[in-house]
Order: C-alpha cells, then structure tokens, then sequence
C-alpha cells in the first residue's frame, strides 16, 4: 500500500475513531452524517454534531477529491494543466461553554500529476491543530501545546518550534492586531527532502492526528464543570465572531474551498453556531476578558 | 465652492438629518458618536445606535480621508505615487424585527492627484443603496426601488435600470448562488464625460442620499407592528449570517478598508448583532422562508 492509500484510509478510521470519542464526552448529541460527491471527481464523508451536552455545533468531515486541478490551483502553481489528489480530515469544534476552548485540526495530502493516471510529480502533507480559549486556563494551553510537541520531537526537535511559529502566524487577524487563539502547531509543503522522505512526513502527520483526542478531551474534562453565566456567554459570543472573521477574511483553507466550488455547508461548519457583533466592546483592564486578549496579541511560548 | 467642498459638507448634513429622523423613528435609543481621525490624514464622525426599539443594531458614519495613496489602490491605479481625497456617508440598520429589512446605502467622492496640493486628475463619485428583507412584503421591496427609480429618472431614464443591474451582480454571494437582498441601485467610478459633467454626479449622489429616509421609513411605518416569534427570528438570525458572509469575503469596500488601515470598528458596524450559523438548514418549499430564497435566487424586477 502507498503513501495515497494509507492516508487514505487512515482519514477515515481516524475520523470514526474520534467521531465516537466525542459522542463518548458529549453524552447526549450524536453526529449525523452526510456523504456528498464531487461532479469532477471524488467525495466526502461530513459528520456534524449540533446541540450537544457539551458540544454546541462541531463538524469532523474527510473529503478525498481529485481530476483536472481547477483554475485556481493551476495559477497558483503557474501550471497550464495538471491533475490532482488531495484528502484530508478537518475538525472544528464549538464548545456549549465558554470555559471549553474552540479546537480546530486538520491533516491533507496532496499529489500532483502532470498526465491523467500518471506518477505523482509533487506530493506533499499539511495541516495542524489550534486552540481557541475565551477564558484563559493556562495549564490548558500548555497542555494543547505540550502534547503537539511531545509528538513533534519524536521526529526532531527542530519541528515544534517551527510549526508553533508558523501557526502563530498563520492564525491572526491582521486587521485586529491579535491571534485567533493561543495557537498550536501549524505546517504546509512537507515534501520529501533529503533524510526526510514522505514517509516520515506521513507518519508525523498522522501520529499528531492520533495525539489529537489526547490533546484536547482532557480540557474538557477539567472545564465542563467550570461555572459560567450570561456575561461569559455573552464574551464567548463577540470572540466567535473574531473567529468568524478570520475564517472568512484570512483562512487560506476556506476561500479556496468556497472559490474552487467545495461542498459549501461542509467548509462552513467551521462557523460558530451563535455569534455577536457589538460596536466597540471594551473590557476592564483588571477582567479576565482583557487578560485573554493581552494574550492574543502578545503570542507567548507554553512550554519549555 | 467647489464639488469636492459642496460633497464634503453634504455628508456631515445628511448624517444629522437622517440620524435624528431614525431616533425618532426608534422613539427609545439614541445615537452615540465617536470622532476619529486618521494617523495620515483627515478621519470620521462615527454614529452608532444600539438596543433601540426598532433598530438593534446600526451605524451612520462620515469619513474623510486624505494623504498619499495607500499602497492597495496604487496597485489597484498602476501608479507609483499619488495623493487622494475621498470622502462619503455610509449606513447599515439592522432591526430587531425580522419583518423589516436591513438597509444599506453609501455615498461616496473620490479624487486623485499627481501632486499634493495639485489639481485633481481624477474624480468620481460611487455609491447605491440596497434592501436586505428577511420576511418578503413585495410592496415594500417595490416601494423601495420605485423611491430609487424616481430619482435616477429626474436625469435620464436609462440610469436606474443600470445601476439596478449592477446593484444585482455587486450584492451577490457567489459561493451560495444567491443576492444579498432585493438589490436597489450601485453605481461607481461615475467620472465627468461628456454631457454629464461632475456637477451631474454630484446632484444625482445627492440626491439618491436626500431620498434615503423616504425610501426607507414607510416600510419601517409598515412593518413595525407586524407579528413575529422565535420562528421568525431564528430565520433572521440565520440570514444574517449570509449578510456577514458577503461583507467579509465579497465586498470590496469592507476589505479595502481593512487593508488600508481604516477603522475596524466604524468599518465592521455593518455586521448585524447576533447571527447564526446551523448547518445544512432546510426550508419548506411552500414556506415564507423558501419563498425569500427563490427570489434571492432569481433577482426580478420591481418596477415596470
């Protein structure tokens, strides 16, 4: 079996694996499921849970698409004519409560071919893993990023602080000056180079994907008893909409899905269920709320 | 005193006028201000009004800004150095009833210059205005583009089926194949030619601005009394969330002013309060709601 097929499969066994994982923590919501198929090619198989004991809206969704590369593939790549693959799982997940951070993952292949049926020409992995808190618990954080990290340095040491930075930047809304959240790790173009063929990039890939359950279900269990009110719902509500707008302004991701004709309800269950604006919020400088916020504009390193 | 002058205090002009008749109209909240100015030159009078009776949440802000051209619209231009003035009123009313529209209008004048303190060698006015209904009361929607059609029609008949187009192409969500809203009149880059000199631009743009209120109030009038519950509600809020949609990935103006360092919060007072995102949400086809949809699907035309 290769490359293409054993992250292939490993997509959708991960995807069960965490799917039933989540309606475990949950208790009550279960996902449903939607296959869709691609008119040029391929599919998905999108699971959404909606009005959960813990979970308010979440989607874990793997697609395998692949044929002629769209337009606006080819121009990124300045090539006048190619055929493709990719897959990937892509996870977002909204908390009912406002002590729960919002987690985000995601792990994509992708091969490019310069004939229909060809050898792969390029090949590469991407994806990551973000945590998004409205109220800041820092050992949370610094247990998200220790987990990224313990299975990061398994390959080298080098990788953790490099995929840290890299999801610092990838992460932020420029046009407000601060993070999206307090990061974790973030990588793209893995392709195989020197002592580092794709196989080792597959195996990271799919080792961080494995760490994913263990990186986040322990946070919800220490916050789902946290007490919260109106006033935190009401925070949690305006930073959703922070998160709203980087998914719509910045997100690579989603305006290439959306511009490349992606199954819309699929890219767009990233969004939050209930979401605020309200002009010109300000916060105490002594609350909780002006301390997530310093942290966000001010990323910091969570672990040694 | 010239256009640039004559633009410059209309705007301030119409934003008392239309301010006091909407607080009049809401008859409980009343609009506060904030001034700003920009680091390079000029700023704004921001106007927000928030919880009223009639309006939940909406922005009635004037800017003018100056200096050097920012680098987005010198690349824009493909000039490597120049001055502008650009100046305009801009609106946005969100309800709390989803049984009257959202309203959209802006008025704007541009003008560039080879030198600072030069002649300009460039001018233009843009602008338009838009109708976002959640709940379809056709003669409102009819109401509304007829109050615009008149207008136009005082300078040349071809005007209003013009920019009625134009409105229809700019306000839609190409990634849903479906309108913003029921469209009104956009225009933009109306530079002096021929017959219809600056001067002809000036009085249509003001005029289009003086008509806002009547174009507007008598649906408000209307629908004010109108019944709704949660049902209707939850429709709103779930079609906002399509309004947030086309600001931060489709409109031009929210982006370019985000780019260029405008003002986050006088430029983001266009997105609605609260706004859901749900997924895959069907309606039945016989429903009100689907009844919305097929006409935001197929843009028709209101006025003979």
């Amino acid at each position: 079996m290769n490359i293409k097929e054993s992250f292939t499969n490993w997509i959708y066994e991960i995807q069960d694996r965490i799917c039933t994982a989540l309606e475990d923590t949950d208790g009550k919501a279960r996902f449903r499921e939607d296959e869709w198929k691609r008119e040029e090619g391929g599919g998905g198989r999108s699971r959404i849970i909606e009005n959960g004991e813990i979970f308010e809206k979440g989607g874990v969704n793997v697609s395998t698409v692949h044929g002629e590369l769209p337009e606006l593939i080819r121009k990124r790549f300045e090539v006048d004519k190619g055929w493709f693959y990719a897959c990937g799982i892509s996870l977002v997940l909204h908390p009912q409560s406002p002590m729960i951070p919002t987690v985000h993952a995601n792990y994509r292949y992708f091969e490019l071919y310069d004939e229909e049926g060809g050898d792969p020409v390029d090949a590469w992995f991407g994806g990551g893993a973000d945590l998004t808190p409205y109220y800041l618990f820092e050992e949370d954080v610094r247990h998200f990023h220790q987990t990224c990290k313990a299975v990061c340095d398994q390959h080298h040491p080098e990788l953790y602080p490099k995929f840290k930075e890299s999801c610092d930047r990838y992460f932020y809304n420029e046009h407000r000056g601060e993070s999206r959240g307090t990061g974790g790790i973030f990588f793209d173009y893995l392709r195989a180079k020197e002592e580092c063929n794709l196989a080792f990039w597959y195996t990271l890939a799919t080792r961080c994907g494995d760490a994913f359950l263990s990186s986040y279900l322990p946070i919800v269990e220490r916050r789902k008893t946290e007490p919260w009110g109106e006033p935190e719902r009401y925070f949690q509500e305006l930073r959703r909409g922070r998160y709203v707008e980087f998914n719509l302004i910045h997100d690579r991701g989603t305006l290439f899905g959306l511009k490349t004709g992606g199954r819309i309800e699929s890219i767009l269950m990233s969004l939050p269920p209930r979401v605020r604006w309200d002009y010109n919020v300000k916060h105490d400088p002594a609350s909780r709320e002006a301390k997530l916020l310093e942290v966000l504009r001010s990323p910091r390193n969570w672990v040694d």
